[in-house]
């Protein structure tokens, strides 16, 4: 059984200063708890309808998580529909611990491998989630969210990642320019992608360790992180749009940095 | 003057059913306005308020319409607000005839030049109009929407091209199977993006001609178009996500079509 205080409790977590204070966030859909639930993230409840349980794909999810040790609740579709962001919940939302949380200063550039991400205030929820999927797609070894970026468990972030949020090394809060400085003394090429740059990127012009700075959606990187780069590159324009949209332009430049590989 | 009647006759365009009985849709912010304005779309009337026109970018986007003959009328921020999907709508908001509209049976493979982008049963609005925004970038000739793509002039699909649907031509309710064997009839390779393909994408292998086809973001490409295809391309995976966003994938195959041209 699971109390009415218990669940408003939880449905309080759609705000940023109650996720904080409780170290929690929620997880939406079946896909996403399932990748939680298999990257070992420490769920602390999973919340479920009936019909959900009822469905194939539900069963099997749910005898998963029982087997893991999980408590599970079943509620009605209208108080599930009180926790979800979405009208898309799909019948189940899991409670999980902020354990994905890396404090910055832990995050040390000789663990970065060969690729790191940097995002200066990027604001907007599903760029930042879209990012973080692209991230793992192309197996970045760790993500810097500076300390302007839109909350990594946002409920709309934590959707858009499709799960990729549980797979990859993210150290929020990030100070940038700091990460920039020493991210240099260790040997990394620190380039940022910027429209107006002179410099092309191409198929081949990315160094082998590498830490990627993208930007704010309308300002781009800050002035002092700008100047603290190696690379300003550019992906090559061909019709009149004045930009790309920063998930965009974030999959452009990691592939580029594989095609040097091949 | 505007009335209280013809605000809540421009403000219905929020659905589709209206956008599609009236022929209108509506434009929202100062910057995708301008960019109406200076292509030439057929603007038929600006909104605006009082504080919008009194600030530097607002006086002088509305002298520009005024210049053009366009009529403006200026309303309180509660009834702009009436009008704009949006929180954002930064003081203007247009009502534009959906002129960019071109039949699908006119755009003749001809006309392509090198380069269409078919796209079939894209759902999420922001993946809309973040790939015409990309497609604009990487000056792709035509853009073809099968029926069950959302609707081109939904709000946020409008807003997230950042302009760019008044840059590209894009054909509405194709016909994607009949787009893709005339295509083929007149030489040109279609290609499907497709995680699960054996076929790696590379920066050289995509054919001079081209009409690359992208799916739903759950379901991809239709059996029947999928059956139709020449080439079935995956982009390289180095991590653990299951797939690209939509737009990502986009903008990663048409950086390496132009990749070949370089």
């Amino acid at each position: 059984m699971i109390t009415k205080t218990e669940l408003k409790h939880f449905a309080s977590l759609s705000l940023k200063k109650h996720r904080e204070l409780l170290d929690l966030f929620l997880v939406e859909g079946p896909r996403s708890v399932g990748e939680a639930c298999s990257a070992g993230a420490p769920v602390e409840l999973v919340i479920y309808t009936h019909v959900f349980a009822d469905s194939t794909a539900g069963s099997g999810l749910l005898s998963e998580l029982g087997r893991r040790g999980i408590r599970c609740e079943s509620v009605s579709g209208r108080e599930l529909a009180s926790l979800a962001d979405t009208v898309h919940a799909q019948g189940i939302v899991a409670v999980v611990r902020r354990w994905s949380s890396v404090p910055a200063d832990l995050l040390v550039p000789g663990e970065w491998g060969s690729l790191a991400v940097a995002l200066d205030a990027v604001a907007d929820p599903g760029n930042l989630g879209a990012i973080i999927r692209t991230c793992d797609w192309f197996g970045v070894d760790a993500v810097l969210l500076g300390r302007e970026c839109v909350d990594l468990y946002n409920p709309k972030v934590v959707r858009s990642t499709m799960g990729s949020l549980f797979h990859l090394r993210i150290a929020e809060g990030a100070d940038l320019p700091a990460s920039v400085r020493t991210a240099r003394e260790r040997g990394y090429t620190v380039a940022i992608a910027d429209p107006s740059a002179g410099t092309a990127l191409n198929g081949g012009n990315l160094p082998p360790r590498l830490l990627l700075v993208f930007g704010n959606e309308a300002r781009g990187v800050s002035a002092e992180i700008e100047a603290a780069a190696d690379l300003r590159l550019a992906i090559p324009r061909f019709g009149r749009a004045e930009s790309l949209n920063v998930a965009v332009a974030c999959g452009v430049f990691l592939w580029a940095f594989r095609l040097r590989e091949e």
